[in-house]
């Protein structure tokens, strides 16, 4: 974790989960404790808790903590039902990072082995929840250690939404390789653009980098394409909620447009994700949902009104990139290209 | 006009300018007087009244009300003076649409004619920003007539920021040919990126438009590549603040994005704007002062902050899409080709 960034996500005392809430952020550091599924279920849908892998492990720490408090009266195989019902629920809170339903059901499968061979549940998914969340920060270090390479030494990089300290259990994905390079004392710098409509960018993105030491350039999204004509930046990292079978990206919507334009300059676009996010089971791009949200997140911000009453709106939470835009995808195994992602999970 | 659209300008009267406060919109709708020329370079400035084609007209009528308000004691040599110091006042507000510089140097012209002559200064100035006024009304019509033949019938198109009735002294630029295909009665369909960072798309646009019975749709700026590829979009229409006399387009931050989208997905992307947006003293899009605007305008929105204090922020008002982009400029004298732009005005 780099210095003065708070971790997301923590144990209570008592089986439950304790998260900064990011809806907050940047102006206020407020934490939640989450007791029962449906408080983490919440927290996941309303993005107090957000991030393709950080949803993961707050669903399996979720479910983990459930069994947890069960106590250990019933036996195993009588409790696996709620516990099934519990990945139900979590699963079904948002549709397109992978991850979520990745560690949701090596949580279930743990459960499982747990109940076949009588071992205590609670004990056992708590160990599997933090075996997923430390596997995810050794992942992060990994992606920071190889991607930091191909960042010039203290040059510029562009990212969208927030794929660092706060979206995972770890340094990040798309930030790691700035965390490293700036631990190494050079001097990266990232234009951070604000992600419309919920403000990643600046409210997260900008917030954890500003914190940390490292200098951001906040701009409005529609700035990208005349940034990266500027000259300065060198390449672009993003992170991504699944990636298909082909190299097609899923990631937060606004990415497509990013790597539209970095096409047009010649500039490098990398995808920074564990192993995790990539889906065998979908062939391409257009199989993956797109999760689309509320219209009041368009409409509006903390309470006022952009835009006139009754006017139509289109909000998908994300987009999809297709994998001829992509140099390269960059993992916890190693830098891929994007049509051989599949075979680094084999 | 479209129809309950009220007009964005007006006189009052005793000479003075009666404007729509375009930054209250859309929660409320109300008029400022403005009665001096810091007045009206004030609210220039602000963007209380914007839109290329409008601040020229407010800048003409400022002047003239000036003129109006002097009386008639004084010789109309003695005046010159003051008339071109009022002139140049305005025409520092803003650098980068050219209309602003156009009507002064027009009406200070005039100040110059009608001195010589023995006019009476008041009274042919404000003859003349009526003039220019009639004319942008007049070239917003013609450039809906020549647009709208370019939309096939009752489709989808997509704009950016505001170049409608509010920008004009008309039904617009980038609207017009939407406004006579709405009145033909067909069904246009209006996609409006939101425009940050001081939504414009969302507060004007989309406001004009749903109060004419256009249908619209609203999205953030983030979504516009995602859009473009749905298929739905069959033409781009965007206004312009300066036209370079090679074809380079200057206008909202976000235009080039757009444009660099549109051309990925086979979109005609059309720059409308009347013949005073082209500027043949300035050869191309490199040259075009592109204003940069304050921080402030990108860390929040209406009081609340979204970026913690003390990133730093680049926010360009403007940005330049080159000619090859443009798949034609429709003036108010026809459709030409971006390389073609400075014969239209010879």
């Amino acid at each position: 974790m780099p210095p003065t960034i708070p971790s997301p996500i923590d144990w209570t005392r008592d089986h439950g989960i304790r998260i900064l809430d990011q809806t907050r952020l940047p102006e206020e550091e407020q934490y939640l404790e989450l007791h029962t599924i449906e408080e983490v279920a919440e927290a996941i849908r309303s993005l107090r808790v957000r991030g393709a892998p950080l949803i993961g492990i707050a669903a399996a720490m979720g479910v983990a903590g459930e069994a947890g408090r069960g106590g250990s009266g019933e036996a195993g195989h009588d409790r696996l039902p709620a516990i099934r019902q519990a990945c139900r629920t979590l699963g079904a809170t948002r549709p397109t990072a992978v991850n979520l339903q990745w560690a949701l059901d090596r949580i279930c499968r743990r459960a499982e082995s747990a109940a076949e061979r009588g071992e205590e549940l609670g004990a056992a998914l708590v160990a599997e929840a933090n075996a997923i969340w430390e596997e995810d920060r050794r992942m992060c270090d990994r992606i920071g250690e190889i991607g930091a390479a191909l960042i010039p030494t203290g040059s510029t990089v562009c990212t969208v939404c927030n794929a660092g300290a706060l979206a995972t259990g770890g340094i990040g994905t798309a930030l790691a390789p700035v965390y490293v390079q700036h631990r190494a004392g050079h001097r990266p710098h990232v234009i951070v653009p604000e992600t419309r409509p919920l403000l990643q960018g600046s409210r997260l993105t900008a917030w954890e980098l500003h914190r940390s030491g490292v200098p951001v350039t906040l701009i409005a999204d529609s700035m990208i394409a005349s940034r990266l004509r500027l000259g300065d930046v060198r390449a672009i990292f993003v992170g991504a909620d699944r990636i298909a079978a082909n190299g097609d990206v899923a990631n937060k919507i606004g990415t497509y447009g990013l790597a539209l334009a970095a096409k047009a300059h010649g500039i490098p676009f990398y995808v920074a994700a564990p192993t995790s996010t990539v889906d065998p089971a979908t062939p391409n791009g257009v199989a993956i949902p797109i999760e689309e949200r509320d219209s009041d997140e368009v409409t509006g911000w903390r309470g006022h009104r952009s835009a006139p009453a009754g006017v139509g709106v289109w909000n998908p939470a994300f987009d999809m990139t297709p994998a001829d835009l992509v140099t390269a995808i960059i993992t916890d195994r190693g830098i891929v290209k994007p049509k051989d992602v599949a075979r680094v999970i084999d």
